[in-house]
């Protein structure tokens, strides 16, 4: 939800083993904690990203996974291969109800375009190369392109070893500055998925819930060219040989055992402002949810009628009542806590210790004060700007970004605008070619409509004049009106066919002014406004990157003069947090949480329809009690999920579970409605997060899907 | 589903505190598991029915209730006044959805028509008098006629006293006989229901479930005319002034203590044979289910846009949903048990016990095989007339009652049958009138014609040629073809008027004769048909009560022989059942059950929409922490629900629960999905209640609702 130029990684106090996102490198600094937590590895090992087992750790973007093979095999979620069996899915063979499983490797299929393997191969501290002695002088815009040009060099000079995606990622609110280098694994391809009836068993209604019976796993296979390196899809690719791979573990887990977890979660907002706490729960959240609402009711009335549509937009359903409970699932804790007095008291007492002493109060105060003056600013344009942001078809931010393409491929590469590199051009294109699969003209027209009708409600101050103009915007224009508008932009652009925005992908800013597209068009009249507000928005992020950092530096001497140790907060890099397996007292209202769920559950919750629609082979094996090698000697039965008190977030799905020797026990893949404000404020007793049991994932394989091959190549057997 | 002539109620045996339906007068049996459970009350004040706190006890024929004023208030579940609700409700005013309030006397609306309170006055053993010593010689048809004839004498010789309801019920499948006289009060007016947000919150998800969160409570007041005796509905009429009516407890209830529930269970079958348990798990619940499902989708498919329709089988879809999920439940506990292997062999050592002495093999072996041949012919029966059973218009069924009611007037009335004397003619007047509020021709026909295809698709000799000649059924007839008669049908007829049918209530047998009207047509071409098959069903019916009582006779033999007490199944007679209030381990997969709910849980299951739409002005108390001296010293909150180890079953819907002085502490509604399956098969570690606790119940009434007038009538302040 917010437009931040900079990723704004802030502190944490961790004083418990089980609370912290570790970079590996901090490792030795909690030795004792992973020691004393049952660790039976050296911990200086999980140090050493291209060691076992961190080697073995890749990144989805946006999902974490493991090679679980020497062929390249990768677990992960479900809901993190849930594109590509949608991409491959049609109403005649319906992967998603079905499931899918490659019993070779030629029956593998594409996964959906623009999917990734990154293997992290280096990750090195450019502080200052990104804030040179020069950049910490400027401010505002001169001071956002310097940090801009230097992580483009830093990331150019990087990505000269072909094949490899480079990424500057900030730390501790622009502090310290990290390159990480990765393998970029073009070819991948889906090679099992269970039915949806398992791998999302018990749908949205289950989702962020305790007790849990969701077999959310399922597998890709990386491939890369003859000689081993990333390649674009083709059939003479082979399968990649990891360096590192996880071993199964050989037996099952129990409560109270040590576990851990490695993956790339993305976000989390710890030590936030309490100015940006309270805007983040009283107005964006809030705001959010009423959004997707609305837009979840549009696309189920738009595509009610049209399997087709709804194949398209089940990945997007997905994806928006999955944030829509976390953010409700927040809000309700949010209501129920003292947090913002809490966080509103800390800043309170670190303005205290900074004005307690004359130099603190040189080196801190008016960034302190500036940083709130920003934030509030920052606040008010994206109140502004909230409606005009879903205002937009969606082939007009298509052609947007083709043409900006266009322009900046006019320039030397290192001279583009980030996001529009060489190195960008085939996620663009991606992109662009993944319409096919995932737009519908009369869903979006009706998204965008609901929109549209609020935005033009605004008074003409607080719209935008040059979409008004695209749009053909007046006031008081009634719903009617719009819609005619709005039809007649749609009848104006031939962007809806495919063949016609592939075109687009190669012409020049010149073809762009010449056409007489209605959305190309708009697109061109809307790019001289598109960068001016660009360029206030890096104005502001300059200015905002130098008073945060400051900010975040009085606040890690104020800890440090507490004797806390910090890790920063995730921003999508390799992290690794520990904790054991328990279940928790209270759980849910009225009842107590055992650590783990077994397919007893599974059969009681089963309707045969809906999100509760298990497979008859399953149900049929769990009532005949078929649990082979799988089953629980305690629970007398196949464990599927278990409760840990890991501390993840999202990005952190599909991460692989180890036991204290490193072994292969499961995988993360969901934390309890009420642990997710554990993004903002971590709650040592009541956080957990869920994974599906090995156990489960292996006799699901063995026993209902009879997915052989890939237990063979796991050496399950 | 069972098409009994005779209530079948079988013994048990009783070896714990928690298990038992016990008749009042049994409990000095049991008055040191009393004590020792922590009743405080003499056990011999509980067996009298027109002391405290039985006195203050009453039915509503199908649930239970309780005084809990002096002015006749009656305190039950809200799903035992929703019929009352639904009648009263329309889409303008709709009491459903946002609750109702008498503020007084003078507001309070009249329950759905035919509703009841009846006060029991007495129970007396009539056994002797039932089963003479002539009756005892007869067998078949003749046997069930002197059956019938004694137990109409009794009861007609019983309401001679005006305004009381007399009933002779079977107990231990017909080995005895008792009367019950009770006062039957038919001004009965609804006092107050909270909004379905609260009364049904969780619907039929929650419905069976824990942790629950549903305030399932609601209130009639009893009404009698000025000197005090049961009348119709009149604006003179005057409060009912109860010799009983139950204090509030003053203290609020926690873990292990001692609950008892005093109500009118419907029906348990303990101890069936195994064929008949294998008969209802194989053969009855299963398709129950599947024809259950059907109707749903039939309702809400052809109520869908049209709201008036909606409300009006809004009572018949929370009962089949109630059922539904019952029944499966039931299927799914019997499923993972052992329960037909374990009767089967209990059967097998009865027989063995009878077959091991000449004496009680010459009393009893014959019965017991010839039990078995009676239950095989009513199960090919009750099988061959599945279809047929629904495939009747609901206004030919009236048409029958009103035609057959027509013929049995013309008889003296201790000469007509049972269910069409004298006594019987207000409620079938109720029925009828009743059809304004809760029938539809479009949702009626659709039902029909479900089960019409399925009934002629069977063979003309699995199908009943009376019915078949009435519609027009003929072999190999396809789906167009039974519609177009089925519409026929219907267009022939008037009693979808109001007034068509009140007239047809006084009309002579030659009327019914005489008319063109499609539906008393084919009710009169039925009627042989209908004499016939009821003949042979009392044929069949005389036959059972004699061998399964001799049965039954052998059992309590048996049991007696091992030292081992028995308590009569039940029979919707009164009953006490006495436990504590306790949690359980294991709960559903995954989780330990607490033994109490909070308003933190409806907070967090509020979703301000469908089943889970909790009134915004109780989420508002809830977070403002509102709780006055209603919140639980422990809990920290105000309890919702509680579990307990209680042995109810349907009918026992609004029993008021109290603690060992004989107080009011919360009203039963519900037990655990896999709790159901105790009907049949007691599982005493396994089974739990739920009750909705008076403190849930009272702060919702201050605090949210403002029902002022009803707390300082109930002495709650």
């Amino acid at each position: 939800m917010h437009k931040t130029l900079l990723a704004l990684a802030i502190l944490s106090a961790a004083a418990h083993a089980d609370e912290g996102m570790w970079m590996p490198q901090q490792l030795p600094q909690v030795a004792r904690e992973l020691k004393a937590a049952g660790l039976k590895l050296d911990p200086a090992t999980l140090t050493k990203l291209t060691e076992f087992p961190a080697g073995a750790i890749v990144s989805l973007g946006g999902c974490s996974a493991s090679f679980v093979s020497p062929q390249g095999l990768v677990a992960t979620n479900h809901h993190c291969v849930y594109a590509s069996v949608a991409h491959n899915s049609t109403p005649q063979r319906n992967l998603l109800a079905n499931g899918f499983l490659a019993r070779n490797f030629a029956e593998e299929l594409p996964a959906a375009p623009g999917s990734r393997i990154f293997v992290t191969q280096a990750v090195t501290d450019v502080s200052k190369q990104v804030i040179t002695a020069d950049v910490a002088k400027l401010a505002g815009k001169a001071r956002s392109d310097a940090i801009e040009n230097n992580s483009k060099a830093i990331t150019a000079e990087c990505e000269k070893d072909a094949g490899h995606r480079c990424t500057v990622s900030s730390f501790y609110g622009g502090l310290a500055y990290y390159l990480s280098k990765q393998l970029e694994i073009r070819d991948v391809r889906l090679v099992h998925a269970p039915p949806a009836g398992v791998g999302k068993f018990g749908g949205d209604t289950d989702n962020w819930m305790w007790p849990r019976h969701t077999g959310d796993y399922g597998f890709y296979r990386a491939y890369v060219s003859k000689d081993g390196k990333a390649a674009d899809y083709s059939k003479d690719n082979v399968p990649y040989v990891p360096k590192h791979y996880l071993k199964l573990a050989r037996e099952g887990v129990k409560e109270g055992d040590f576990i851990m977890a490695l993956g790339y979660p993305g976000r989390t907002n710890r030590h936030r402002l309490p100015s940006e706490v309270a805007f983040t729960f009283d107005w964006s959240y809030p705001n959010f949810v009423k959004s997707a609402a609305e837009n979840l009711a549009t696309i189920a009335a738009t595509t009610k009628d049209d399997k087709d549509a709804a194949l398209k937009y089940a990945a997007q359903v997905a994806s928006i009542n999955n944030t829509y409970k976390n953010r409700q699932g927040m809000l309700n804790s949010y209501a129920n806590s003292d947090m913002l007095a809490r966080k509103t008291a800390e800043h309170e007492a670190l303005k205290s210790w900074i004005n307690a002493d004359a130099s603190r109060r040189k080196d801190y105060a008016a960034d302190i004060e500036r940083v709130e003056q920003l934030i509030a600013q920052r606040d008010s344009e994206i109140k502004r700007d909230y409606f005009l942001s879903s205002a937009k078809p969606r082939l007009l931010n298509t052609a947007r970004t083709l043409y900006r393409l266009a322009n900046e491929s006019a320039k030397p590469d290192v001279e583009r605008k980030l996001g529009y590199q060489v190195r960008d051009v085939p996620r663009i294109k991606a992109g662009v070619a993944a319409l096919v699969r995932n737009y519908d003209e009369k869903v979006d027209k009706a998204l965008v409509m609901n929109s549209l009708t609020k935005y033009a409600a605004q008074p003409a101050a607080e719209r935008n004049a040059a979409f008004d103009a695209v749009v053909g915007i007046k006031d008081g224009m009634g719903r009617a009106e719009l819609q005619a508008a709005l039809d007649q932009l749609y009848a104006g652009s031939k962007l809806g066919d495919p063949a016609a925005r592939d075109a687009w992908l190669d012409k020049k800013p010149r073809d762009f002014k010449a056409s007489d597209d209605a959305f190309i068009q708009a697109a061109v009249a809307l790019y001289d406004s598109d960068l001016k507000e660009e360029a206030a928005e890096e104005e502001l992020g300059g200015k905002l990157q130098q008073a945060y950092a400051n900010y975040m530096k009085a606040k890690i001497a104020y800890m440090n003069s507490k004797g806390r140790a910090v890790y920063p907060d995730a921003n999508s890099t390799l992290r690794v947090t520990f904790g054991k397996i328990a279940g928790r007292d209270p759980g849910a209202d009225g009842t107590t949480w055992k650590a783990f769920t077994t397919v007893a559950g599974v059969a009681a919750k089963a309707t045969g329809e809906g999100e509760f629609n298990a497979p008859k082979a399953q149900l049929d094996a769990i009532k005949a009690k078929d649990f082979g090698k799988y089953v629980d000697p305690a629970l007398k039965s196949v464990p599927v999920a278990y409760l840990a008190t890991l501390d993840i977030t999202g990005g952190n799905s599909g991460s692989a579970a180890l036991n204290a020797k490193g072994e292969w026990i499961g995988l993360a893949f969901d934390g309890t409605l009420d642990s997710i404000i554990s993004d903002w404020d971590f709650n040592q007793a009541m956080t957990r997060d869920i994974q599906v049991d090995l156990r489960y994932i292996l006799w699901n394989m063995k026993h209902v899907d009879h997915a052989d091959n890939l237990l063979k190549e796991m050496n399950a057997e």
